[in-house]
């Protein structure tokens, strides 16, 4: 291997794509399916056109730039996404989206024929503020798991439908299910990304191969006591949800520290009614985030959370609701994908470390049609969905020349 | 005694009254300083003027009714307020405010002729909801404990200043010092009050004389932990506000519990940042409300909840600050009209129980410069500040005919 990635092309595009969308404290909003987003699409499609890679967009607005290869199928994939959270950072999607082109670049400079076809995709709205649980809405379009239905469903604070937020963008939500792709089309798809922890920064490792993706679970808790006044209620006659809701958290909290390993467990969100100086709480919601890479840890953190809400609602004479929001199951990457990061790295003198991921991305939507990877990027930090969000340049470089070597490791070989 | 309040004249009036700010749901809205206070006083005032007994109005917006007696001073006074709470229901203030005019009614037509004057007081703008801080602002003018300058600082939700508020009312907040009335003035006060408790109704009594009034504390506790992904953050790298804050609420409801007596404590409010699914709880703000008829067991509640924040806070890592939002002291009733409502009701027939009020009145107020006692009417649902606020309107002839009884011999006998 002679090619080398240039890091401050590279650099030069992360800054220049920061600027769509940009806000005065620094952040960037490109939500999805927005104007924003569209414009940071149309920007990165002229910069793949100018190094001589033709794009075509699909249905969904996902965007791809074809390097053609010996045979045209199966297709090597590489790429992320450009729409961004309000007021997020420069890196999540940016990153693995501008390491594709860079990729892209250095393969065309370097005058490269691969046996497999190359794509370097951006994939429409992966974020979930807009539009909650249309969240990754272009990878699951690509591989059939959202369709037209699914768009007129799905609606932002506006009340504005995906659908319609679609035909503002001139995408025509009734040909999303010309934007699915076949099993075996593509060969194996890989996603750089910046890592939403720290892992990386605790072991001192700049590249992280991952093998793992958390399944996340969310819970809603409703608890019912009786909205009382509070000077004339007496401590024993009352049903004070707050108190009732208090014990719970930390209960959750105690039986995810009690389940160790991976599993991270959080109630995120709380609200208290009436909310009143002088009233009892007589309804309190709680939301609860739980992950994990392992799906029996997640199995024990709901079979406990079940029961330690049963058991104080029926300690404290109160009621207690649970509603499941979200279930997703944990993903195993492909095993030969990391052991061919892993390699590419060795001989390239590049650090790995071998992590997990605790949050989806386009290359889970991915691993249903295909053999899915990720490389992640050190994060200092731990900032993520932030302006605070940031990585070492050097460390971009780093992870993008392995993103390089890999693909080129991947259209030379043949794997079964 | 042979004069006998009139109970179908007193439940007609309690229904035409609850008329003004009627709301469709049944409540009734007159916020603080509002034209429909201004309409409940007026209508009040015309009653009071059709059974002979000349009105005037202070600079607060007070207003009272005078029957004169062999001396003009000192004089014996009962009354309370016409405004409420949003929404809230037929009795709190317009009970006592209507027995007083009936005390009144009942006194004209029997030719009654006192020793010292009688007054009935209709005090403004008693309730906290509009002017927070603001309540009882009619009573407190009237012993010296607000004025001018307060009523150009507080201001409603609208920024409204309550001293705008009087001047749309035709009120000259400039002329709030004319309105204090002197030490010695006033020989005895009496409030008739809906019971904001149950206390009554556990006894089976119709009616309570009150002893103490309870003393609130009120705090705000800030809890600083940091907002992180709740996917990548492993449960050890964690400063969960929200979690701290759980525990700090269990303390509260642990120490409350075994301090006991009639000491009640209770985090009423709390509110999260920034409550988003997939963050931990970075800041919880709480809101403590505490009362107690015992200044000792305020104390050591207010001692525990010291310890308890900063002992969660340094076992957590997260800061924490306490602001105190409002300390009022308990109060203790005069015993001597204790005593008289107590030997009235005995001669009169009249069961009465001694019991405390957990909330505060315009006899708290008025207890600055005179003698103050409280009658309470049971509240069988121990329901206030909202529409389902009710009583037996037997109770209520009941403890209207006590106050009657009580008034009488009040301005019979010369007290030290």
């Amino acid at each position: 291997m002679t090619m080398q990635i240039n890091a401050v092309r590279l650099k030069r595009n992360i800054i220049a794509l920061s600027e769509i969308g940009g806000q005065p404290n620094g952040g960037v909003t490109r939500l999805a399916y927005s104007i924003q987003e569209k414009q940071a699409r149309e920007w990165v499609a002229a910069r793949f056109q100018e190094c001589g890679l033709p794009v075509r967009l699909d249905a969904a607005g996902n965007l791809f730039a074809h390097l053609r290869g010996r045979f045209p199928l199966p297709l090597v994939m590489t790429g992320s996404h450009v729409d961004t959270v309000p007021n997020g950072g420069h890196f999540d999607g940016a990153a693995g989206t501008l390491a594709a082109l860079e990729v892209g670049n250095t393969l065309r400079e370097a005058g490269f024929k691969p046996v497999n076809s190359i794509e370097f995709a951006v994939f429409a709205a992966e974020e979930s503020p807009r539009f909650k649980a249309g969240n990754r809405f272009g990878s699951r379009a690509l591989v059939g798991q959202v369709g037209p239905a699914d768009a007129e469903l799905l609606t932002d604070e506006n009340g504005i439908t995906l659908a319609q937020a679609m035909c503002a963008l001139e995408l025509d939500p009734a040909l999303l299910p010309t934007a699915q792709q076949r099993h075996g089309a593509i060969k194996a798809f890989l996603e750089l990304h910046i890592e939403q922890g720290t892992e990386l920064q605790a072991l001192g490792i700049p590249v992280g191969v991952v093998t793992r993706v958390a399944g996340t679970r969310r819970y809603q808790i409703e608890v019912w006591g009786r909205a009382d006044h509070s000077g004339g209620t007496p401590m024993h006659a009352r049903q004070d949800a707050l108190a009732a809701a208090s014990q719970i958290i930390l209960e959750i909290e105690r039986a995810a520290n009690e389940i160790g390993g991976s599993l991270v467990e959080t109630v995120t969100t709380l609200s208290v009614e009436p909310n009143a100086m002088n009233i009892v709480p007589g309804k309190v919601v709680l939301g609860v985030d739980m992950r994990d890479i392992h799906c029996d840890a997640l199995d024990r953190a709901t079979l406990a959370l079940f029961e330690s809400v049963d058991s104080v609602a029926q300690q404290r004479g109160v009621a207690a609701t649970i509603t499941v929001l979200r279930e997703t199951a944990p993903i195993k990457l492909a095993p030969h994908l990391c052991d061919a990061m892993r390699e590419a790295g060795a001989r390239a003198g590049i650090p790995t470390a071998l992590v997990p991921s605790h949050t989806g991305h386009d290359a889970i939507s991915m691993s249903a049609i295909t053999d899915s990877g990720m490389i992640f990027v050190r994060n200092p930090g731990g900032k993520s969905h932030s302006p605070a969000e940031c990585v070492e340049w050097d460390d971009l470089a780093l992870a993008t020349q392995l993103l390089l070597e890999t693909i080129v490791s991947l259209t030379e070989k043949v794997h079964a």
